[in-house]
């Protein structure tokens, strides 16, 4: 495979992407990724995340910035309405991974993009999680994503953008398919 | 059912919960909730989501302040890092949610909270999502959450409270059973 120089795209640098996607080939093991978030209780429902660093490419690494997220159910659900709801965050990092996939494809199939919106909106019976039957799951039923996309090429072209970033995003992948997560408790 | 006023503990209004879910069986109809984010692409894979408000109890909400979440991929994945990973921010949506079942159900048994913490990490391979090896997944192989629960009660009570939030959460139901996400294109 030969790589060329390109200019970077809708500010995705192409050349090292590319790059980044044959050294991993290569190197199989700089494919294991572990990330993270920490949690804190604040009061009633309400915590707060951080995200103190991840493992990836063979080593360790931190972010740039620092990013707190506050979580909080609002006053209809008994909460302090401190932030967003986890049910919401939970749609917000769907939306984020389509729209990363989505800039980087672009990107890679020399696609301009001028603006790029989604909508996310998810149903659920909240009868599952406060436990008045049983019959109803606790989680979304169903969560339906909706893109606009300007860019410099066709509708068909730009819908197939989108489709590509659904076929390779790893939280549309967990969300449609499931996977495992344990819980534990530490004890002192 | 007899409700008996009781104080808030934890920070939560223990007599509203139980009355707001007495009030749920009577009009299951109220229990019907949507929730949903936007976002916007910035530049690469940087976007920016927010909540514009949900459905619920009959009627539309908004929060009460504004939140706005950066996501961007690192530099060693070719981003800006000008906030977390999507990836991340899916293990947050797990760990508040977690977070909030634990403050609610801690307070209904009566068990005051005097800290409580939570880390989550995620282990993923990403030739998936780099489209490398189509029999390595997209998404996370393991989620682990781990807590530190500190309050008035021994340590199996504690640790039956964290169980019955994983039993009461809607995001743990989402991403170990999966549900059903759409994702349309907008046509002008």
């Amino acid at each position: 495979m030969t790589i060329t120089a390109q200019q970077p795209l809708n500010g995705v640098d192409v050349t090292t992407l590319f790059a980044t996607i044959e050294a991993v080939r290569q190197q199989p093991e700089a494919a294991r990724f572990q990330f993270r978030t920490s949690s804190e209780w604040v009061s009633g429902v309400h915590s707060r995340g951080r995200f103190p660093g991840f493992f990836g490419a063979g080593q360790e690494h931190v972010h740039a910035g620092e990013t707190v997220i506050d979580a909080d159910h609002p006053a209809v659900l008994v909460g302090t309405d401190q932030g967003p709801t986890p049910a919401e965050l939970l749609l917000n990092a769907l939306a984020s991974c389509l729209m990363a996939g989505l800039g980087n494809i672009a990107s890679a199939r020399g696609v301009e993009l001028h603006g790029v919106r989604c909508k996310v909106e998810g149903d659920i019976d909240l009868r599952g999680i406060l436990g008045i039957d049983p019959a109803v799951r606790n989680g979304f039923d169903d969560i339906r994503v909706t893109f606009a996309v300007d860019g410099d090429a066709d509708a068909e072209k730009l819908e197939s953008l989108v489709r590509q970033s659904q076929d390779r995003s790893a939280v549309f992948d967990v969300l449609t398919r499931g996977t495992t997560v344990t819980v534990n408790v530490a004890r002192d």
